[in-house]
């Protein structure tokens, strides 16, 4: 009986507006970590089954939120050119996926809690 | 300039799944809680506009994911009678509550670090 209980998850989603605009949140994040893999924008998109318009609006909105680009193609147009995160990209990334963490392990009292109530 | 700055807000999403059901999370949380307000699940949905059928949904679902109903109703048939929250659905949501600000304190150090990158 036991074995066939499906398996439970706890996860905390972190987003962070700035006024109406996602600043960086889960798909944002995501769409970060492919690029710096990648180094194409073309790729990344692919790799999330995104397409390019929708990957290179996310990457506009972060541009737009962060006091530094997050993203910086080195050379080439629109579809061209090898592009990289920045080091104000790097650090939102990693900042990101620390505070995830952080939130579970800060949560895990309560959480451990509703756990316990499942079935 | 800096009293037009958009606002900034840090949000962290709980979400608590069990297989392919999310036992618990904002919505449902937010149902719960206007649930113990109106004492009414036509009135709960109202005040958080969603249909009858789809608050009664999110509790079926609740109810089938914890060992003990989040949700009773003291008497008549769907529509009608008294509805309130169980003792474990009191938990749940003190529970969730309570996961969410700890989450935000655990992640305060890496939030805080994105936010200053934030223009």
């Amino acid at each position: 009986m036991s074995s066939k209980r499906p398996k439970s998850e706890v996860r905390f989603r972190l987003r962070i507006t700035k006024g109406d605009a996602i600043a960086i949140g889960p798909g944002k994040t995501d769409l970060l970590e492919a690029i710096a893999r990648t180094r194409s924008l073309t790729s990344a998109a692919k790799e999330l089954g995104m397409s390019y318009r929708r990957a290179w609006l996310l990457v506009d909105t972060m541009n737009q939120c962060f006091r530094e680009p997050v993203v910086r193609t080195t050379s080439g147009g629109a579809r061209g050119g090898s592009t990289e995160l920045t080091e104000t990209g790097r650090e939102v990334v990693k900042r990101y996926r620390h505070a995830e963490s952080a939130a579970l392990t800060g949560g895990k009292r309560d959480t451990d809690a509703i756990l316990g109530l499942l079935r």
